[in-house]
């Protein structure tokens, strides 16, 4: 099988980083170009990352002479990749333009930016919960005119600690009304060198900017309706959330108050059978990048914990535990997952698995 | 003025190096009496504590000659103190025999234990917030024949971080209905040596044992009213916590989601002018471990963080911040308290404070 | 291939959970024995490390339902597995007792105690340095009428992070004359729950106790010379050591001030080039456990890092860097590998590998 | 007493805030003069710093109000101040210059800076060591032309762990000849944003830069002779040192093995007594910042302990422990003192009140 040829914009970052590690050994895709911004454009990707590289394991070698390319430039891109990743830093309205860009030039674009997240005919995406709306890629192709290109999102990583469990209520009938949720949030999260730390020894921090309000709306978008090619925001849940960042390395944590809407399970046992029981799209599809079990509970008091419980599934699965009744809203429980794995690089990999399977990529 | 002699049960424990400390120089109480378990009875101070002394400060030198009591005989305290603290380990029904044999021979009891905290003539009080509880020592001391003794307990550390702001409100009107609360406590309301750095390295624990329901039951009792000296629990609030562990020294965070009955603050200013001018019993009391401001408030985004201000008011401040709207109750907030000072001793030394006042010792 | 049966005492225990996991698909040796204290015998190995399981992988399933045995009982042992790996705790006295009298039953012991490292006729083995000290075997043997069984000792988990750059050097001709040494060594090697939390937040400890005399004495074994079956300590090397705990999981660091003997290396290429390219036994024998390089070297400033490098060789090479000149005695460096890896589970089972292929099991 | 005007230069950096918070209430000075960099400059430092006061403490309210001055300007602070303390960030050419035109303008420099550290006639010192080097200001102020003005540093703050310890055997007679030295130095010491939590967590990091070299050379200048107002650097001394980062927030620990020169004490217990009774220039003198005793021998075997013992003798006294024989060279102990009270601000402050007594503010 010939593989396909993944492009990373933004290739020297710590996101860019991850997918290096990620994409090595990939069934059905290859890095055959690293861009990043133009200090770092014409070095080798070996100099380019030197001092610079913070993930506990080397990237392979044979990416180290590798040009890193000029992810400004898009057309630098042709010819070299079937679609790329894009983790590229800069200016909202610059990551829109450039990201478009791409697309335009017939380069599909799968964006841990949030730049296009709230663009009306940009899906945001979480494979194997709202696998469907993919299709609005069409309409983003009619709209704009795009042949093979186009921008596909994915949302905030502090979410995805907790939408696979809800998402899995949900299709066993028992809809989300309202979510009280804190979360304590891993280090990498702000990437590199990212939070001081003069602020994570011995202390937590109780804030992460724009954090709260992604993780109050991001949701709405993705489990809204699509009619006629377009989202609608799913109008009957509401959501408020502190986010708070913890010393831990990698692993959001969330604790989740959660009320339903009419319908409520009948115990507690239930929802772990729901849960325990869940698959979804990406491992029907048997996607590369897909855990076999979406989540996994654990019945021990004390779990989930990121570092224990970050890699399980490789690092693409939701570890929850804790799962108790709640007095104000319905039910309580604490969930957890690997934020650079799932939460960005990993959950990317897959969309794009998804893509793929999909005949779009 | 002759100061009273205060004794400490289980002094040479997590709680009670605290109670050594925080008493240096206090202008009302003086040490007179150390007890522990039997293991270390009979010992000096300074042999019983060495190389279990965790404090970061040292003991002061002139209690390294006490010769320690033995704690389970409280007739061992007789002459020596006029009131006791309580942090003495053992089992619950231990501890409630012993603490209210104490207070049969005449002997005062200011406890850190949760023992009595649900015994029906047993006061559980945070000064500032339900002083007006002290009269139930005086059903207690009738109900039991107690001349002089009496046992007062003091709540978990875990509610002291978010009481005051909701006492502040209530005073003003605004009633709370409903909490979601989830809280980031600190290593050190584990004990030594309490949580294995294994545990705490890169990690977070979701779970400490007994915390989620005192948190949820304990205030209903703190905002109980009286009637005929017995406290009826207050039936109106309904509270839903998940407690956790993070890996910091000393400070309680609490991320708090709150619903008021029927009235409301008309803005997020109006709570703010509420707790900022918030003054309680103790500070009119003049009490001396009273902090200026009960209640800081801190406007920068990131506030409150457990290592900067778990020190403000000497320890005995509680400092919020984050104040918001929430979507699903009505208001929300971050509140942070020093958990061994306000939490734990500190804390039950205001109460002997606020006892000696009202005549009690 | 028919794979010996293995045994593991204190199998429930920190070195025990490593021996676990690591033996999982091992493909010479299969776990058929756990065994540990009286208080776990005869419970289900699942029952038994419930709640103290506090390794971030789970345990193979399939053991949850072995029954574990009463270590102390060696004669339990037999029947099982073909020889035992031991991490059993207890007096000096009980291990050297318990271990000989499994071997005098036929059962071969590898024994990460220290209990018997300085037993005369009992070696203390690390692969790749000193393999041919497998031959006091036979001493053993002879000596205590043993048929089958032996006892062999690993070293203390201290000094695996710069025996092997120490000998690489020794192999090309430049031996060590004195060496002074100070490690920042992981939370990990004191077991669980082992060092509290609020012992290494924002702290270091600088003592670990034994662990400094370790350092200076073991190397003299394990460099020393065979004579008629029997070991005599080197005589011409001088270790000063001082062991410090770090607030780190897994990894010791140590830094190494090192003066050579007469013969001294012309430059510190030719040091770099010599550890690059050392091989040993483990290496020529084709062990399954062996790394590919026994030592990698780092050119960065600032490697080896614990977190960074612990896994280099999957948890079994030593990573070392910043040589640089020392104006006190020779050269220094920075020198670094797992210590439950490499320094404990990992270096026993290389151990056992090796008399395999020695034919000693 | 009237009290001398200080002005701070880098006011809004990392040693400014400290500088800040040891001056509040200082006896002999008073802050009256706050300078940063051409951003700051202009601005209430009150909003200088909005955001990026990252002490525990505030800053005392006064100052919120004073107009940031420039500190590339020294004429700005003529008639503002009788002194500055320099930690003003550029590089060694314009820290160099700029300090001298302060200087030149009549203003007397304290400098944190290691500009100067090595310009012939600016003495670099440590109260309590070598106070006599403060005539090389004589020679300075003759070289230069200056009438008031002129410049001292301090040495780096890596050092200072272990220099008084050595200064006390010293004046006992007993002369250091080859000491070879690992630290472990706290985050602070690289200021604030300094090192990512990224490095931090679950890690440690073998490096800082320049700070293996100046721990090596800089000592030989402090302990150096003073011929004709020149300081001979002392030609007798080697110093072999590797300095490593570790998660603590603040407190350098320096693990110290030592050579003497050709006499040596008689036995350990003799070094401790020189160490317990050493007293110096800044006690005979009684300067507000000294220390009751600038040395603390701690007995037990953990200590020092960053976190317990860097704030003995409010964070200005050095404290010893684990002194033992060393087989290499005579002895070793680990030693350790705050690295941004002693070793940063609060030496330099220390300076300053040596310069007062001696006439030369």
């Amino acid at each position: 099988m010939i593989k396909l040829r993944a492009g990373i914009l933004g290739a020297t970052g710590a996101v860019g980083q991850n997918y290096v590690l990620l994409l090595e050994n990939h069934p059905w895709f290859e890095v055959n170009y690293l861009a990043a911004s133009p200090n770092s454009a014409g070095k080798r990707f070996g100099d380019a990352v030197a001092g610079k590289w913070f993930m506990d394991k080397n990237f392979p070698s044979n990416l180290a002479d590798i040009v890193v390319g000029d992810a400004s430039k898009p057309e630098q891109a042709l010819e070299k990749c079937d679609f790329v990743f894009s983790s590229y830093e800069g200016s909202k309205e610059n990551i829109q333009e450039t990201e478009m860009r791409y697309a335009e030039l017939g380069i599909p674009v799968v964006s841990n930016n949030s730049a296009h997240r709230w663009t009306r005919d940009v899906p945001m995406i979480i494979p194997g919960i709202n696998d469907y709306h993919v299709e609005v890629i069409d309409t983003q192709r009619t709209n704009r005119r795009f042949s093979r290109g186009f921008v596909v999102t994915k949302p905030n990583c502090s979410i995805q600690a907790y939408m696979a469990p809800i998402e899995a209520l949900w299709k066993a009938g028992y809809l989300p009304k309202r979510m009280i949720i804190s979360t304590e949030q891993a280090s990498s999260g702000a990437g590199y060198p990212g939070v001081p730390s003069l602020d994570l020894l011995d202390n937590i921090v109780p804030f992460i900017s724009g954090e709260d309000e992604k993780s109050e709306k991001e949701p709405l978008k993705i489990f809204g309706t699509l009619t006629d090619g377009e989202i609608c925001l799913y109008p009957n849940l509401k959501i408020s959330a502190t986010c708070t960042r913890v010393p831990v390395i990698n692993g959001h944590t969330a604790i989740v108050n959660l009320e339903f809407d009419n319908k409520k399970p009948g115990s507690l046992e239930e929802i772990i059978d729901i849960w325990k029981n869940f698959l979804a799209e990406p491992q029907k599809l048997g996607l590369p990048s897909a855990p076999q079990h979406p989540i996994i509970y654990r019945y021990e008091d004390n779990r989930p914990q990121p570092r224990k419980d970050r890699d399980a599934g490789n690092g693409m699965a939701v570890t929850v535990g804790r799962l108790r009744k709640c007095d104000v809203l319905d039910i309580k429980f604490v969930s957890s997952s690997h934020n650079t794995i799932l939460g960005a690089a990993g959950g990317a990999i897959l969309t794009a698995e998804l893509l793929h399977v999909k005949g779009y990529l």
